[in-house]
């Protein structure tokens, strides 16, 4: 299918990936770490952490050498997935958070700012109703 | 587990959800048109769009009574997942797209710009190194 969307979800669609992904942006990278803050078993945490590293997403670094000990660090493709982390925070937060927000983004500015999805050009928030979805072949009206 | 990330993923992590509310926002409403798209089986398709409605994110509306016809349209809460949707088509554009971006989202604005996640308070972009993640009972340093 020719849609990134889709070509996104092939990588981190499949359930617990995201929340691995979570962890290791929150510096959570070890194992026994993640198994717990998850709770997940440890034959699925092992596969997504696999999948994780053979996508590019996380590499495997060795931390220890006496008994051999590795944590897992995201690569710069595994970094540029915080708005997909961000944005699927904004939606549990504004429509699941039974009990407010669980965590905030904050920028590290004077301001402590939100994440917002602005228009390039003109800085307007943007929603669904305020863009156009155009295939590749057209172009903008 | 009291994580944002995870109650969206609820809703809208098994594989095909977020491909059908990306077909519902692009106007596709209506199952055969979907099924079409997506290639995807039809008891799948049927199993997806039934999670959607019952957890409010699309509605299933008659459009036609003899025989009956039914499409379906994003609610407020699904049409709040356009920054996960273009989060995710960003994401697959940088990461995944070998030919170059499928599709683009434009604001309907002069500029024709698209949509980036900037601070809330000062307008800068914002990446992972840019920002912190603070719990709930934490207060921003």
């Amino acid at each position: 299918m020719d849609c990134s969307v889709a070509r996104s979800l092939d990588v981190v669609g499949e359930w617990w990936t995201l929340l691995v992904v979570r962890e290791l942006m929150q510096g959570h990278d070890r194992f026994e770490v993640i198994q717990t803050d998850l709770g997940i078993a440890r034959n699925i945490l092992s596969d997504r952490l696999n999948t994780l590293v053979a996508h590019g997403v996380a590499e495997r670094v060795k931390y220890h050498d006496h008994p051999e000990r590795f944590e897992y660090h995201l690569t710069e493709k595994g970094r540029d997935l915080f708005p997909v982390i961000v944005a699927l925070m904004g939606w549990g937060d504004r429509w699941a958070a039974v009990d407010g927000p669980p965590a905030e983004v904050r920028h590290e500015c004077p301001g402590h700012g939100e994440p917002v999805l602005v228009c390039s050009a003109c800085g307007q928030p943007l929603a669904l109703h305020d863009v156009r979805i155009i295939g590749r072949h057209a172009v903008p009206a």
